[in-house]
């Protein structure tokens, strides 16, 4: 059943947190995958993506004739189709750390909406912005680095002690702010730079996107 | 280990639609457990419910000394600390029909916003308001209808077969627009008025809100 053909639908940017997430979730399971642009707007409600994706969203990944969305759902799916050890983990396999991890992932997509509207993800795969903060997403930065502190031991790589996707989804967040120019705390500054150097995070950030720019 | 105490902490108003899934997911498990009310903007954010929390979010569950929040982790934690077929399943068994209900639950918590907007849970919980959909909840309730039917069997009254909390999810945003006398579809309504009568939702809505009436 895994060896059935998948796709990988994208925003035709390269610059949606949730795209990333489940391209370095594919990325990880080294399978391989076709990927597929879709411009966001037009392209998911013409008639076959929408019928096909049920919800119109990306990204959205085909495996044989299942299309599935939401990166959170693609990851844990992913997860059951391709385990550990003959795959690289996404998810801690303490019971407690994995329930953490999607707590986590859930969090940042339901949360951080002053941060994630004043520092788009154009500012991490484009262009930093000049527009300073204001008060609601300072407040909301303040509570992102004093959680990501309590969760990240002093001096570690990971949250978890091995990497799981729930670090590139929260590096992502941090680097909304780091990679503007925007005051990041050094401990968090070093986890979110090192997250970034992580090989399928660099093979996203490696996509063309000439024709935006 | 799930001998240990389950404390849900929920919003004081009993109107967090994350607040019930949680509170359904326990109650589907037949496990005992204590409720704390929590007052959203004070009680979340004071020192010891904040760094116990890490994200001072509701609702949360706590299972020993192990604190979780984020209702979609929670439900996914109780299935694996009590799985079928000892305890009623939450997700169902199929792993493609549990990525579905992965991705619904995802889905309806980070879409919708004119919906949620105008038709908070308030008005499922408390009383209806008279103001008129506007144009974008009138097209996010299309693509709402939409979406439920092409996801529901004609008279089916589950989406996945048996029950699954991805059921009461979806009926709850059903449920803003339907018990606001808003125009449903009458198969959704339907199934939408089903799942409310389900014993767990039941008990979710006999809480005492007269304190706040
Ligand atoms: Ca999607
Ligand atoms: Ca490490
Ligand atoms: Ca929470
Ligand atoms: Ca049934």
């Amino acid at each position: 059943m895994s060896q059935q053909a998948f796709t990988l639908y994208v925003d035709d940017l390269f610059s949606s947190p949730y795209s990333m997430s489940a391209y370095v979730s594919l990325k990880e399971k080294a399978v391989a995958f076709d990927m597929q642009k879709i411009k966001l707007g037009s392209q998911n409600y013409q008639p076959d993506y929408r019928e096909r994706s049920i919800t119109s969203r990306v990204p959205a990944l085909t495996h044989g004739d299942f299309h599935l969305s939401e990166s959170s759902a693609i990851s844990e799916y992913l997860e059951e189709l391709l385990p550990p050890p003959g795959h690289t983990a996404l998810y801690p396999a303490d019971r407690q750390l994995r329930a953490r991890a999607r707590q986590i992932q859930a969090w940042l997509r339901s949360d951080f909406m002053p941060i994630r509207s004043e520092r788009s993800t154009m500012v991490v795969f484009y262009a930093p912005v000049k527009t300073p903060l204001s008060i609601a997403a300072q407040q909301s930065a303040a509570m992102l680095f004093q959680a990501t502190d309590s969760l990240l031991a002093e001096g570690a790589d990971h949250l978890f002690g091995a990497w799981s996707i729930a670090d590139t989804d929260l590096a992502l967040m941090l680097n909304r702010l780091l990679l503007n120019g925007d005051a990041v705390p050094e401990k968090l500054a070093r986890y979110a730079r090192l997250q970034w150097q992580r090989p399928s995070v660099q093979a996203w950030l490696a996509l063309d996107r000439s024709e935006y720019r």
